[in-house]
């Protein structure tokens, strides 16, 4: 079927366009999102539609102002209004101390949303496929997400519509090169570092050996759960109504209402339960922690951000966080988990890992990361060294006292690990074996200290 | 905790165990159920069991007498009553036309629960672990299966137990070395032409790259999963029984019924209707082609094995089979997906790959599998060549004609293929690339002609 036509029918079977609409077009000038605007523009007529095309540039890439201007001219050329919002993400993610990609990925939404409500749009149409759906599942699946996770993304999520999930990336770059699309290629779509481009790049083709078929049954396993979930949320929505009400200071269930229900039920009661107080997602571990307090009936409370638990008179009360004793957390076992550029804070240190294409900062390292797999932030501990430039190594220890740091800092300076291995002595001294050679991935890294 | 405690505890907290039962223990001679016959021997007296030790030799492996015997004495020394069957796996799976690791899998399965009625057991217990249960819920996931894939395996299954899915291999390997027992190694688990030792061998330990903890996550998977669709289930049998009703000759479902479910519920009504009348599992797709059947009420009708679905004034139909009109298939297009040791038809031809330690049969020839990823069989094709013997190729129409194969004949052919690659023509010639070196994997292959 001709690809145009492809794409009209899946809009119109999931029911995401409607005549006389007016659409926003997310574009990046990537094959994808500039055959998603040229579709749009084919289909214009017949669906009476206004396209607004927008560009949001992160201020990370050098390469975005050229971008943005091809994606103009691409707007231009099919007469479509376009909107180019500047961001400057890496600032933003330092702020909000979350990664570059979630800070990115969050003021994208949020300018392509103003931009809808200014044109008044009924919808935001970005160029997820059927590849993309696929890694998303494989994403969710590797970190054990439950049903949720495994219905990927849906073709409408409120405002956002997914015409392109009914087809692949194949199909897509077939669309382009027969329509010669100006087609802008982002090099940080090849960098190792990002799990997503490891997953799409290293770890989907694996699986290809195992299963030829892996992307369809991938699609075909979303929409499995798309519908199980539907139900499933359903059905405990209306237990909610039911069983979840206000009272004693914040909202409380019937502990004997809850273990009536089968247990898939039960969580999803306690889940509504947390909702009602905070928007912070509840891991399965913290769930089955509060079903044990409810089957236990101990009387003990149980705390997350946002909520505290309490059974009491046979009700599972959710009540506000009660202000907190200040405390003097000894920090000397935190670990934390680098899975990417972004910033991450052990103790009252900020370490920054951007991607190769930030501009450079004032002390930053290089640091070659082609070969990651799971990276930590932690402190100092017994029998750590690193190699230095020789090819010799160095104690820590022997490291310290050589610079002659005093012992009282020596457990509040951040290790940047892979594994057992020291990559760097945040601050100080970066191993030899991660000095990125010419051409190889490699990442910034920067150390601040906490400015509150 | 103490290995055999944390086993216990287990089985009290699944429900596994009762007091004063008689238990069949499956073993194998392996480090799994070796120290599940000796934590179970441990636990006897507390519990007040009676413990009978099963061993079915598959005749397949030489090895299998010696492991035979070291579990004779294990049960011996336990003073446990041991009972070992015989049977040859490899000419039931011909004779069935399954592969020999389903075939193996279904006299094992029919010869526990033999033994546990002539004993008066309560239960069978299997040695699978959590990290076995990582690797179902994986092989689950790259088919696509939904829900019920990814419950992976339960701790009881009507009279299967399962008394070590609450501990990992490694606590398992620990025990089995600290108690000195008598492993025996089977050397078809390093064997990389089955997919499941692939999984294990490969997949997971590159998985666990992406996610050190995937194998707890996993398991955490399968439990979500086996509540939602316990819940599901539960929903869905009640709605069968409303709605599912025997008529017409055979069983009937309102299509008004059907579509005023949500979508979960429609696809498992029809997996109701479609079980009353064959135990053949049904795909999704076929799932989707009744459904899309039941929303055009068209009249026309959807045929698998074992069932005939019909729609009729509004009513779905699920119908005996019409005996079949004889047909000629012209089954050039033909494409058998070969995963494994087993036996596979194409056509009139039945194509065996046997594992290195099956006893060489007339006519065989040894392929090397090191490497395999996804073989198929099929017939010729334009373009079709072949490696042989110094290096050269052959175009596969030359070869015929220098083999002076009628042209009639040289459809019927099957093809043993690796992608585009020939392995073997198979009964005439095998690939040079293929030859086995000394210490390479290899499986032997051979053909049948139809006996019928």
């Amino acid at each position: 079927m001709d690809f145009v036509r492809k794409v009209a029918a899946y809009c119109r079977d999931s029911g995401l366009l409607h005549r006389d609409e007016c659409i926003v077009i997310a574009c990046s000038g990537g094959s994808d999102s500039l055959a998603l605007l040229d579709v749009f523009s084919r289909l214009r007529q017949e669906w009476r539609l206004r396209l607004v095309v927008c560009y949001v540039h992160h201020g990370i890439r050098a390469a975005a102002d050229r971008e943005a201007a091809v994606v103009e001219r691409a707007a231009m050329e099919r007469e479509c209004a376009f909107y180019c919002h500047r961001v400057r993400v890496p600032q933003l993610a330092a702020a909000t101390r979350e990664s570059i990609e979630t800070a990115g990925r969050k003021v994208r939404y949020r300018l392509l949303r103003q931009t809808a409500a200014a044109v008044g749009a009924a919808a935001i149409a970005v160029a997820h496929h059927r590849d993309d759906q696929a890694e998303t599942v494989l994403h969710h699946f590797l970190r054990g997400s439950g049903t949720a996770g495994l219905c990927g993304m849906r073709a409408r999520n409120r405002d956002i519509i997914r015409p392109f999930l009914g087809v692949t990336r194949r199909e897509i770059e077939a669309y382009v090169a027969a329509r010669k699309l100006p087609v802008q290629i982002d090099e940080t779509n090849f960098q190792r570092f990002y799990l997503r481009n490891r997953l799409r790049l290293d770890l989907l083709p694996l699986l290809r050996q195992y299963n030829p078929a892996v992307t369809e049954d991938l699609n075909r396993l979303a929409a499995v759960m798309q519908g199980e979930d539907d139900f499933l949320c359903a059905y405990a929505a209306a237990l909610g109504r039911k069983y979840v009400r206000p009272g004693s200071g914040g909202w409380t269930l019937s502990v004997d209402a809850l273990m009536a229900q089968p247990v898939a039920m039960r969580r999803r009661l306690i889940r509504i339960g947390v909702s009602k107080m905070t928007a912070t997602p509840i891991t399965f571990q913290q769930v089955e922690t509060i079903l044990a307090l409810a089957a236990k009936a101990t009387g003990k409370e149980f705390r997350m951000k946002g909520v505290r638990v309490v059974c009491s008179y046979r009700e599972l009360c959710f009540l506000p966080p009660v202000a907190r004793r200040k405390t003097t957390v000894s920090s000397d076992a935190s670990v934390v988990a680098v899975n990417g550029p972004g910033s991450y804070r052990l103790g009252k240190r900020q370490v920054v890992l951007a991607g190769a294409v930030t501009p450079p900062v004032r002390d930053n390292v290089l640091l070659r990361c082609g070969t990651v797999t799971a990276w930590q932030l932690r402190y100092r501990r017994p029998g750590d060294y690193i190699c230095l430039q020789n090819g010799s190594t160095k104690k820590l220890k022997k490291f310290f006292i050589d610079q002659k740091i005093p012992a009282s800092r020596r457990d509040q300076i951040p290790l940047l690990c892979n594994g057992q291995e020291i990559i760097w002595i945040c601050g100080y001294a970066v191993n030899s074996r991660y000095f990125p050679a010419a051409g190889e991935d490699y990442i910034r890294g920067w150390i601040q200290e906490e400015t509150v």
